[in-house]
């Protein structure tokens, strides 16, 4: 092959850092030999384990779905390995995940929030290694984050529906996450301003997300303030069931109510009515948090310690 | 403490095998002395990674999700950890998915399906590992796999809909992948028996599934069969855009046009009509796999090398 040692390695570890061709004319000779990596001579070597530990709170809605498979993409493009849990939007599981993979000797950790406990961060801090945090972001010394503020989203949502002429705005949410309330913040701040708050219309309860929970927290709603005019739930999921809801009971959506979630799934743009909702950059925050932990692990400087990626409201038929 | 070295190292890799007191005596020490296990000394002493590789094609439906949460809860109560790839439906990526995974030296693998390249299967067969397939099952000697039959699924839902009378039933389908393309064989055996059989009732994509595309596929349908009276969909996915479609054209289901599905998702149940669907085992699938390969890698042996966890048709509104 005429190739050396640290030329072989880098095709396999950092495949960007060889040409496609070279590349190519290693992989084919180690197929040929019957080679595959040994992964773990490789960390001893390098002093890396080229594990990357990622939580998340959830898989069961694409938002984190999304989010991953950008993370994903960097990740295998480096060679490095996703080791990922998820804590089902506990701080109990999110401590016994993390210590758990503390023990993988992971290069650095992505993690979603900034919701952990102080035993998490003690751990955190202890392992010195890079973090960065999805979702949300922070000022905070010496912290990295790549999100956007899920409070303005949630202030243009309600916006929106204060500019299409409705004053009986309620919210609606579950599960109750530091995202979700952020969210019941930027509304209520809003509706405040405006003079219209009204706490009846407000329905939280810590309940995991569903469609058929969206219906049924909007029986709820119409029973406890029957003249609500709009209604704006937490996420998609809700206000989906919602839709069912009012199909079922022949509520006219957007005449008689005006119905608006949160995060822009697949669904949302072909359901019947369509669904106004806020489209949130849950890939490209996989992506960019990637490439922030891999520059920090690699000792780089990072221009920007917080990176704000924004939100588009997509008005259709619904609100 | 008073405990020995092997039973602290149990506490922690096989958490299941000391007492629950003494679990967690021992990790309140642990905790004080700020000790965290090192993963690659328990490997290099048990001469095991405790690492087992999962490759399932999508995470974007909640049916690989589901099976992906049974398998995890298994191995983190058995101290594993789980290294998860998503190959798209590409045998392509599996491959070096596979190739990539063989590098962290896992203990065994589960896959899903059987749809894998030969040189996958080599490299498997090298690595000399144990290996569970999941979703299908097969009688292939040596093979062990846990899943039900896509084909009997399939054959059961359209004697379903022939028993209420439908005889202009068609068949549409994305992705095809080896179980899309075993549910249509179950929908065209039972067809054509039935002496029902015609091609133009058939409509079938490579494209990736979608609630949009359910919509699409069943406007190409109608125009190529504008007299059918029922539609089995590949998955709920589909299914449920098409009963979105029948809204939007004021299209009666099921008195107009009967509409089924596969899966069963959490939505299938409240949409508006509710959907008639297959119930698949897809957690259980994952809890099942996880177990048999545990056993496999501990050298038990296994009483059952193919487990059929059947399915349940539900029959709701739309068909």
């Amino acid at each position: 092959m005429g190739v050396s040692t640290i030329t072989v390695s880098r095709a396999f570890g950092r495949p960007d850092k060889v040409s496609e061709d070279l590349r190519r004319r290693i992989q084919q000779a180690a197929d040929d030999l019957g080679y595959v990596r040994n992964r773990a001579a490789s960390a001893l070597a390098s002093n890396r384990s080229m594990n990357i530990a990622v939580l998340v709170p959830s898989l069961s809605n694409s938002v984190f779905v999304d989010t991953v498979t950008g993370i994903e993409k960097v990740f295998r493009a480096h060679g490095y390995q996703m080791l990922m849990g998820v804590n089902h939007y506990s701080a109990e599981e999110e401590e016994a995940l993390v210590r758990a993979y503390l023990a993988f000797a992971p290069d650095g950790m992505l993690l979603t929030g900034f919701n952990y406990r102080e035993a998490t961060r003690q751990l955190i801090d202890q392992a010195g290694i890079p973090i960065v945090h999805m979702m949300e972001l922070s000022d905070r010394e010496g912290t990295y984050s790549v999100g956007f503020s899920q409070e303005a989203a949630a202030q243009a949502m309600t916006e929106h529906l204060l500019a299409k002429g409705h004053r009986r705005i309620a919210f609606v949410a579950s599960q109750l996450d530091p995202r979700t309330l952020a969210r019941n913040r930027g509304y209520r701040d809003t509706i405040i301003k405006a003079g219209l708050y009204e706490s009846h219309r407000e329905v939280l309860v810590p309940d995991q997300s569903s469609v058929a929970l969206g219906a049924a927290l909007l029986r709820r709603l119409l029973e406890q303030a029957p003249d609500t005019d709009a209604v704006f739930f937490c996420n998609d999921d809700l206000a989906q069931g919602a839709l069912f809801e009012c199909l079922r009971r022949g509520i006219q959506v957007p005449n008689q109510l005006a119905v608006a979630g949160f995060n822009d799934l697949p669904m949302s743009e072909c359901s019947v009515p369509s669904l106004t909702t806020i489209a949130t950059p849950r890939y490209d925050i996989g992506v960019q948090s990637a490439h922030m932990l891999l520059a920090l692990i690699e000792g780089q400087t990072v221009p920007r310690k917080t990176i704000d990626l924004g939100f588009q409201l997509r008005a259709r038929e619904s609100a």
